[in-house]
């Protein structure tokens, strides 16, 4: 429906295979014609998963159902299927049965407990998912799984979009091992991350203990999804799992002390924050990828509701669209966000150009300079609010005719 | 540089003369052409004064102004000096130096102490006010002074106002007394009061104790000015206030258990709501007034937190706009607002059209209804979200492309 975000990477990066795991796509027509609306990724025996969801109080069947196995289970899984076009939130009870199912005919087709399979939906809120699609969908997605070539990755990533413009993934290779990590996601409104946003999927073939997997990806969560806005809205369904299948490596991480753990993470950092800014880059008519960075608060929490209130004001984001280096809305900003900061100590950059010091507009403040940084597709806002020492980095979009053309014109 | 509001009443009100007040507007050039831009309001000996400001950490220079006098001074006060198309607002100490400035000319003009001159400016951030316009136009605008005839308070509101596309007033009487309550307000974009949003001078000729003034003001706020919302920013200029001049009456009111406070409440309870509701009308870009009933709630307090959560998410807002019942776009902000509700109790409606009880779609629920009644000019939603007795009202407006036009163009 939409042209593809100007933001977008130039094309879809190449993934690599993960040991351990198969991919399918298949189209069943639950709401978008011609294209794939499912997708299925087997995992071998014994692959072991991580998986944080949206805070939301009202979220939606499969956040539950994953939510529920993820505790009750034994840390290991055997798939994740996933359709596009309806979110499966605010069904009620059809909408746990439709979830049920949907387990079920997965887990007959691939000869596995319903409970090792997890799931996610995304699109519309408050239809029930038509049931005669399921069960003809279903099984004939089972029958498509391949192996992680690259072009099943880039099917895979596809199948998943509702209003993103261009298909999300990342990949990593974890140095001193054959192992890798490997990744999709998707999103582009209702993106105000709560602890997870909107749907990822990452795969690594080294081994980890469920425990261990759990904290890094909770790790990584912090600093890349549960950093990005860009409409301020939090999604019924966001969902970040992560598994290990162990195909690559003799034994499985046990510990964040054993010491392939520390490169673990830091793999698994890039790839989710890679995917975290591609859903900014494809955030609703986005035409500034916009980086906001606040020191000087009095905690790092602190310094990320400053940095919240920058980036979710909407008079900020129409003035970056504008590329109007209307500080004085920066300051708006810092002053709603309820967190401790000194007014006459407020130190501001636009990009590199120094705005504003102990208060006060800077002398030989040049607002040409800061224009022509902010005419860059990639800009940056800097505020040191001079009461202490937290800090935090977020990202965020403008906000344009681009938003209100796709929300005021299309039911997603 | 708008086009009036299509939500705009059919013109300004015919508002009363207050007994002991006198309104003077004067053209000083500090930063729009042929157009009044200074607003003077002179209070008679022995009127009293009660007043609420922005929660913002980055007050204006007139807000630390008013708060300092207001709690310094003995409760009264001799006039009110705005000026329009500068804040006032991140301009360090010569932003305190013009505060001081203006209520010390005005003072000598009208041979009274500058801590009796409340002050206020609204228009840009950032700025310093310029010195000249000041000295030359302040002590014109005080001899402007003149009785407040209608065309008086029409020439009051519109001097207070930026990027408001109509004036706006309200009065009342009190009623069994001579005496009136008679307020103006401006304000459009970067609406979200946290205590007291944008301006409203508000005037009555009843005598009333500082206290008890401030009481029925901060009661008054609550319910109006506070519970509006147009872009969920918060200004760093808020202010209301409210002076009472005692000339219609031979007696003040000492205490709330007076038997004419309750009337003397009511009476300014309808001017706030009407001024608060005038500023919605007035919302940037704004093509609905949109009405948000939450019920159900665990507390008041928690059914206006989901109430805000509603109405300022840019989804809802853009669905309001395009005329789209999308309802799940309300289950998705009731999800994020982070108070209890039980998804499974949830009722929603659209104006008279129920839309879902017991979290799903109703049987026989129209869409086609629910449209209908999103097609008017005044649009309401309710939600009950089942877990207690708490409930809350707000109002806010649709977000268009009116909004980004004037916010991406203006620097207000």
């Amino acid at each position: 429906m939409s042209d593809v975000s100007p933001l977008a990477p130039a094309g879809f990066p190449e993934l690599p295979p993960i040991a351990g795991l198969q991919l399918a796509t298949h189209e069943a027509g639950i709401r978008y014609a011609k294209r794939a609306d499912l997708f299925l990724a087997e995992l071998a025996e014994g692959t072991t998963v991580a998986g944080t969801f949206t805070k939301s109080l009202c979220p939606s069947a499969p956040v539950d159902w994953c939510r529920r196995i993820l505790a009750e289970g034994d840390g290991t899984a055997r798939a994740i299927v996933c359709n596009s076009g309806n979110a499966n939130a605010f069904t009620g009870r059809a909408g746990d049965t439709a979830a049920a199912l949907t387990a079920e005919l997965v887990g007959e087709a691939l000869g596995v407990e319903p409970d090792r399979i997890y799931l996610a939906s995304t699109g519309v809120i408050g239809e029930t998912l038509p049931e005669d699609a399921l069960r003809s969908g279903l099984p004939a997605l089972a029958e498509q799984l391949d192996n992680t070539s690259p072009a099943a990755w880039e099917a895979a990533a596809a199948a998943i979009r509702t209003t993103d413009t261009f298909s999300k993934g990342s990949s990593a290779r974890i140095p001193g091992t054959a192992a890798h990590i490997a990744g999709i996601a998707k999103g582009s409104g209702m993106i105000a991350p709560d602890m997870a946003t909107m749907l990822a999927f990452v795969f690594t073939d080294l081994g980890v203990a469920p425990d261990v997997l759990q904290a890094a990806l909770s790790t990584s969560v912090a600093t890349s999804f549960n950093r990005i806005t860009v409409d301020s809205d939090t999604s019924t369904s966001d969902t970040v799992l992560l598994f290990a299948t162990g195909e690559q490596i003799d034994d499985e991480i046990l510990s964040v002390d054993d010491h392939r753990f520390a490169d673990f993470q830091a793999a698994l950092d890039d790839v989710l924050l890679d995917l975290a800014h591609q859903i900014v880059r494809d955030g609703e008519g986005a035409t500034k990828f916009v980086q906001i960075e606040v020191a000087g608060a009095e905690s790092d929490e602190a310094a990320e509701t400053i940095a919240f209130a920058i980036g979710n004001s909407p008079l900020v984001k129409t003035a970056l669209a504008a590329e109007d280096a209307n500080w004085g809305r920066i300051v708006m900003a810092v002053g709603k966000a309820g967190q401790a900061a000194d007014r006459d100590k407020l130190a501001i950059w636009i990009g590199p150009e120094q705005v504003a010091a102990e208060g006060i507009q800077l002398e030989g403040y040049s607002e040409e300079r800061a224009t022509d940084h902010l005419r860059q597709d990639e800009v940056s806002l800097t505020v040191d609010v001079g009461v202490g020492t937290g800090s935090a980095t977020i990202w965020t979009c403008d906000l344009t005719h681009g938003y209100i053309d796709i929300n005021a014109g299309y039911r997603s």
